[in-house]
C-alpha cells in the first residue's frame, strides 16, 4: 500500500513556469497572489478543467472565494485572461479561460525593454 | 503580427520531466526512445488526448507509426504503461493509456536501492 | 538582431512546481507570497545562486527588501527552509539555503494525510 | 527514515522541456536520443556542471562514453550546441556548454514556418 501511494504522489508531477513570467510578472502589474493564481488556472487546464470556479480556485489559496473572484474579475479587466467561448463536438457551449493576453503583454513589455536598451547601447556608443 | 506569434511560441510552455525519472529510466530497463515516447503520451495528455494514435506519435518522432505501434505494444508488455477504460458523462466509454504502472516500477526501484545502500552502510559500519 | 533576442527568451526556459506543493502550500501554513518567494529561491539555485540576498529576491517582488528579510526570518523560524553552511575546494566557507526541510514537512503532511483517510475508509467499511 | 528518502525523492524535482522543442526537434534534424543527451545536459547545468564529460553523460544513457562523445561532437558539428570559454573570479578558464545555437535553430525554423504558412494562407485567400 505504502509504495503505491509513494508513486501516486511522485506521480503528480509539476507544472512549469516561465522564467521570463517568473522575473517579470512584477513589471507587468501583477502581484505574488494574481501570479499564483494564474499558476493555479495552468495546473486546472493541464487537469482538463479549462473554467474553474472561484471556489475551487479559492479552496487551494489562502483567500476566500468571493476574494478570488474578485480577483479573476480584476485579471480580467488588466486584460490578463480573457474568457472564450467555446463549442463541444455535440454542439454544446461553455466557456474557458485563456492565458494568452498575458502572454502577449509579456512578449510587448520583452520587446519595449529590448528597445529601450539597444538605444541605451546606441547613446553610449556614440559618446 | 509578429508580436502575436511570438508569443504563441513562450505559451506554448514546457513538460516536466522528473530528474528521477530521468536519472533512472536506463535502469528501469527503457531505452531513449522509449523514454521520448513517454514524453509525447504525457505532452498529449496535457492537451486532453488521453489515447494518442501511434501515428499521432509517430509524427514526432523519428520512427515510422509500425515501429511507434510496436513500441508501445512492447512497454504495455514491460509494464510501463497501461490502458485503461473510462466512461464520460454521457456513459460513452473509451479507453485512455495511464503511466502509473511507470511510477509504481521507478518507486520500487528506489526502495531496492534505498535498501542496498543501507545494508551496505551497515556492512561498513560493522567492519 | 530580432530573432537572437526571441532565441535567448525562449532559451529562459521554465522552473518545474511540483503540484503535491502548489495543491497543498495552504495546508503547510504558508500564504501566496510564501510560496513565490520559495519559487524566487528555487530559480537562484538553477542559476547558480546558492544564497540570494534580500535585494535580490525583493527586486523580483512586490515587497521591500526588509520585508523580504523578514519573510526569510519567518520561513527559517517555521521550518521551511534552513541555512547550510559548505566548503568549497580551496576550503572557502560560504552558506546556502536549502529547501530540505519543506519537502520533510510536505512528506510528513502526506503521510498524514493518507493515514487519516485510510482509518475513514476502516470506519466507513465497518459501518 | 523513510519519510527523509520520500521526501529527497520528491525534492528531486523536475527539469522543463519546451514543448517547442519536443514537437520539432525531429524538424531540427535531431533524433530521440540527441534530444535525450540534450535533456541531460540541461539536467547537469541545473546541478552546476557546466561542462559534463561523454562518461558523465553516458553514465545515464543507454550508450557507451565513446558514443556519447561521438554523438556530442555531431551536435557541435550540426549546431546545435557549442562551447564557450568562462573565466572565474580567480582567473582560472574552464570550457562549459551552452544550448544557444539549439534555440536560435528552433527560432530559424520557427520563422520559417509562420513564413510559409501565412503565404499558404494568402494563396488560398487569393483563390
Amino acid at each position: 500500500m505504502e509504495k503505491k501511494k509513494v508513486a501516486e504522489w511522485l506521480a503528480q508531477g509539476s507544472i512549469a513556469v516561465s522564467k521570463l513570467l517568473l522575473d517579470r510578472y512584477k513589471q507587468l502589474g501583477l502581484d505574488e497572489r494574481e501570479l499564483v493564481l494564474l499558476l493555479h488556472m495552468q495546473s486546472f487546464f493541464e487537469a482538463g478543467v479549462s473554467f474553474p470556479t472561484p471556489a475551487e480556485l479559492a479552496e487551494k489559496m489562502t483567500i476566500s472565494a468571493a476574494e478570488c473572484m474578485e480577483m479573476v474579475r480584476r485579471l480580467l479587466q488588466k486584460g490578463m485572461i480573457a474568457i472564450e467561448e467555446q463549442t463541444d463536438e455535440r454542439g454544446i457551449r461553455s466557456e474557458k479561460y485563456t492565458l494568452e493576453p498575458l502572454w502577449e503583454q509579456l512578449v510587448h513589455h520583452l520587446y519595449t525593454d529590448a528597445v529601450r536598451s539597444g538605444q541605451a547601447e546606441e547613446e553610449k556608443a556614440e559618446e
